[in-house]
């Protein structure tokens, strides 16, 4: 049997969705490992629309998170909460600033951040059955909040973000571009991409050891 | 001197801009490589927006080329109107149908189509230099058009479109998902990419190869 890998989305586009390239390039060695993946993203208004040319939100447009991410997936998407746990062996949730507006409200709220709901339930059922989860960029942010407290993870070495995550309760290290931090207990890998990228192929080779240890996590 | 290669988006999706995959990739071998790029696109509005979930046109939706393209580039982009080919050592475009819709009117107009004059010019410098082109996916089909007849590219094999390619006076060759055509004398390389992938590595071989050719015809 072909291991199978969920990938949960937020939008598309660095700064109201998902980040294209940490995307792109997950499905890229998940596919090159032999590994088969299906997306999943929430069927919900985005919580803003960033012209990506200005960096200004646009005044009186709505996108909703699940057609926007289809965009990514080439059409082959399903809603996040059609995505059952039990059918897949690990997670991957890539970054892009739309994963702090749109799965999460961190953009808002800093460390009193609340994650959406069904997202934090089918993350708790990865966990529950010890199967690997993988964030990307900013999406380590989330993980006090969705898994718990003290599990290590990385966004790179942004001292507001770090403090955040310290501040609910999670173990930030400090980690290079092209490299990953894994917390073997908890199963969790992540890698900073684009908190630290400066070009699409040093994302590539962090975002690469990603998928490659989750590969390995999954046995 | 670092090389620097020009790269033509038509939008972000698919099925009403450039497909993602395929321009994500390019930048990538373009970066591994050491080639500097730089995006452009049309500040002009799309030919319509589709809904990539249910692959239906959005009624009264209008997006912005430009805007849209800016999503694949991080904002890192410019207008056409400022691309100068005597800035850069070689042009590539990217497929997806934003190419058949808003960089040229095939999907509508088929054998009777035109492209956008910008475009043309542009192209034309590149040309007229003796600049390596290359074109992925459904951006071949521009080529009688943008540069003239008797230019020997492919599209896979799709019959309808190898048709019109001939129609209008191009030399099609069938060719591999994984491979590329190349016109020696006239500087172009094509590859089929989605014309034909069905999974992500498929079409990262042939855009791979696309672009390790182009580097070595800027020599």
């Amino acid at each position: 049997m072909t291991k199978q890998v969920a990938v949960i989305l937020a939008g598309c586009g660095v700064y109201d969705g998902s980040e294209i390239y940490e995307t792109t390039l997950t499905l890229l060695r998940l596919d090159q490992l032999g590994i088969g993946y299906h997306c999943f993203a929430p069927d919900m208004d985005q919580h803003q629309v960033i012209n990506h040319v200005t960096q200004q939100t646009t005044q009186g447009e709505t996108r909703n998170v699940l057609e926007e991410s289809a965009r990514l997936a080439r059409g082959d998407i399903s809603p996040l909460s059609e995505l059952d746990a039990g059918n897949f062996d690990a997670v991957i949730v890539p970054g892009g600033f739309g994963v702090a507006q749109n799965l999460c409200d961190f953009a808002v709220q800093g460390d009193n951040m609340q994650v959406l709901e069904p997202l934090k339930e089918v993350l708790e059922a990865f966990r529950e059955d010890a199967k690997p989860i993988g964030l990307i960029c900013i999406a380590p942010v989330m993980v006090p909040r969705l898994l718990g407290e003290g599990i290590a993870v990385t966004i790179g070495h942004d001292p507001g973000v770090a403090g955040a995550i310290s501040a609910m309760g999670g173990l930030h290290r400090s980690c290079g571009v092209e490299e990953i931090v894994v917390d073997f207990e908890n199963r969790v890998v992540t890698t900073p991409a684009y908190m630290l990228a400066t070009r699409i192929s040093e994302a590539a080779t962090g975002v690469f050891k990603l998928v490659e240890r989750i590969d390995e996590m999954m046995g």
